[in-house]
């Protein structure tokens, strides 16, 4: 079994969608990390470090039931319990932002780093093991919440020279909202007019009659951004729309022109904790979001409830496209190098492949220099 | 439940040596792991990531039977076979080079950082979630491998800002090579005469037998590196023990003053595949050790046998100890603050943290200055 190449791992070696990342992507990934944590920190985001695992009932307490079929499990000799590995990083943040730092001034703001494990691949990524990096401001869900939120993973993904960035935004709230007063629906047509936004059938969504069909402009309000908003605009549904919009609008504001805008406003995201405010993230030439986030509710184990804006990226499609790579400047030391010497060029960015035996070969290590005397040669 | 304090956890809420890492031990925790990486990654060690989960026999193929007991296991419903989280990663990096990177040149230098999940606990450290960072020098355990691994795993600690270290080296194998030739031993005298050196038990060690009793200066020759290497060479036993002798001398050589060196050459370290040389890494004020390392063997697919050197660090005790925190300069943005104020700040080091509402409490927040205007001020 030699070097395979392939970044899936080794076909009966390793488990399905669990892999090695090998040099430079490895790399690339680790720097990628550190860059949008270096930026989010800058902004006042503290570090939480939680678990690799934790009792099966306080991951899933927070989530949709569904959720609770995602988790890889594992039984727990010591506790006598079921523990499962995290499949996301936001909802063990919600729990220590409602018990260890319940206390903490709000709002709170903290970040995160790390590796999440989840039962199954879908369709667009094969991995199981993915990587999370993320911020949450924990007591806002605001318009003010929401635009650093945006700003500050826009920053990050550029920080760390990410470009072509799409920011695709949506109303997770707004058929429920509509439903209950302006475009009223009965209880059970709500998710039949879902299905049919989803799939952007207006044929579909007009043969359910014409308390559904009112949605029928919802279709048509979706794309590039300000075009899709004077179509949204123009829907007449009064006070909680016309406060939707002005939101947008706000959060909107201060993005730069390098970003692309685009408005989707009844996609669903697949987290049930969201409220009124959601957003996706793409980067060009890469196949699926690289991250997301918005506005959501953290329950208190109080029952109180909490509001809170945050977003995670999951950068692994961008590394595993080759993002990130940098040329390292690799010299090889022959036996004897000078060791000031070696110093003073890895204090100057070099990294530096000390000989082990005259028979080691620089070249063949990847080295594109090596130190004759006091100077750097080029092979 | 309020903000606790304790860094264990909170009773019941997580599971026993499962905890999370709260501001700023958290941050403290990933700038050492950074930093290490950072100067390992300057000697030419290139990062690779495995998997948190692997499949059981994968994991445990290359460790002794006794190890897999120290596994947790997870079934994993999508190949229907065991997985064991990774309790250790340096096994994990042995497979990489004997399977993908079989084919990379050699030496071949690899680091890597990342979570390691243990079944239980042990005495010292409650925590069975730690953070394991290393470098393997893989192709080679001459004294020169050695040599570099010892000088990389001090400097990069020194790099990441722990001072009072101590190095305590060990010879693995030594009792085994004696027992074979200078001083021979019936094979089952070895693990007797071996448990008496583990416990310094001199009495107990004579009362084995005039075979057994050859081995009573291997207890004196432990303690202080120069003392200690001095009473191991008034053994006279010939070939194997003066070439280990040459060998400590010649990897103690370019250790600075500043690091303490010690010897206990019967020091037997748990892990099955070390080969001829051990160290432990101590800091002072810390119990127990922060890191360890040495040679080994890397069983290939084929069946061949590769010698490899490396070393790990598992620095939680030290961040638990309150190693590492630094004072961040963290500033309080008034709503309305200059923008392209704020990013010179942070340009500069700062950490702006943003007001969301007129509400917001700079102070409470954790800032020691507010923005006044252009002028940072202090509360």
């Amino acid at each position: 079994m030699s070097s395979a190449g392939n970044s899936g791992g080794q076909m009966g070696l390793l488990p399905e969608g669990l892999s090695d990342r090998l040099p430079p992507q490895a790399e690339a990934s680790a720097r990628l990390a550190r860059d949008v944590i270096d930026c989010v920190s800058a902004h006042g985001y503290q570090r939480v470090m939680p678990p690799l695992a934790e009792f099966e009932e306080t991951l899933t307490g927070r989530l949709k039931s569904a959720r609770a079929q995602d988790l890889l499990r594992a039984v727990d000799p010591v506790s006598q319990r079921t523990l499962a590995l995290r499949p996301d990083m936001t909802a063990q943040v919600g729990r220590i932002a409602a018990t260890r730092l319940a206390s903490a001034a709000r709002p709170l703001r903290l970040c995160y780093s790390g590796p999440v494990l989840k039962l199954r691949a879908n369709q667009l990524r094969p991995e199981r093991e993915q990587l999370q990096v993320g911020a949450e401001l924990i007591g806002s869900d605001s318009v003010v919440a929401a635009t650093e939120i945006v700003s500050v993973a826009i920053e990050a993904l550029q920080a760390a020279g990410v470009s072509g960035i799409t920011v695709d935004f949506t109303l997770p709230d707004l058929i429920d909202e509509l439903a209950a007063d302006a475009l009223p629906l009965g209880v059970d047509e709500i998710e039949a007019v879902r299905a049919e936004l989803d799939s952007k059938d207006a044929g579909g969504l007009a043969e359910l009659g014409s308390a559904a069909a009112a949605y029928l402009p919802l279709i048509e309000a979706t794309g590039p951004f300000h075009a899709a908003m004077e179509r949204l605009e123009a829907i007449d549904a009064g006070g909680v729309l016309a406060s939707r919009i002005a939101a947008l609008r706000a959060i909107a504001k201060p993005i730069g022109w390098d970003i692309t805008l685009t408005l989707d406003p009844t996609e669903r995201h697949s987290f049930a904790y969201q409220s009124w405010f959601g957003f996706s993230i793409f980067a060009e030439g890469f196949i699926g979001e690289i991250g997301r986030g918005g506005s959501y509710t953290i329950i208190h184990p109080d029952g109180r409830e909490e509001p809170a804006t945050g977003f995670s990226l999951y950068p692994d499609p961008l590394i595993d496209a080759g993002f990130g790579r940098t040329d390292e400047r690799r010299i090889f030391l022959p036996l004897h190098a000078d060791a000031e010497r070696a110093k003073a060029l890895r204090a100057d960015g070099w990294r530096t492949v000390a000989a082990l035996s005259a028979g080691d070969d620089g070249a063949a290590l990847g080295c594109s220099h090596w130190l004759d005397g006091d100077t750097p040669r080029a092979y």
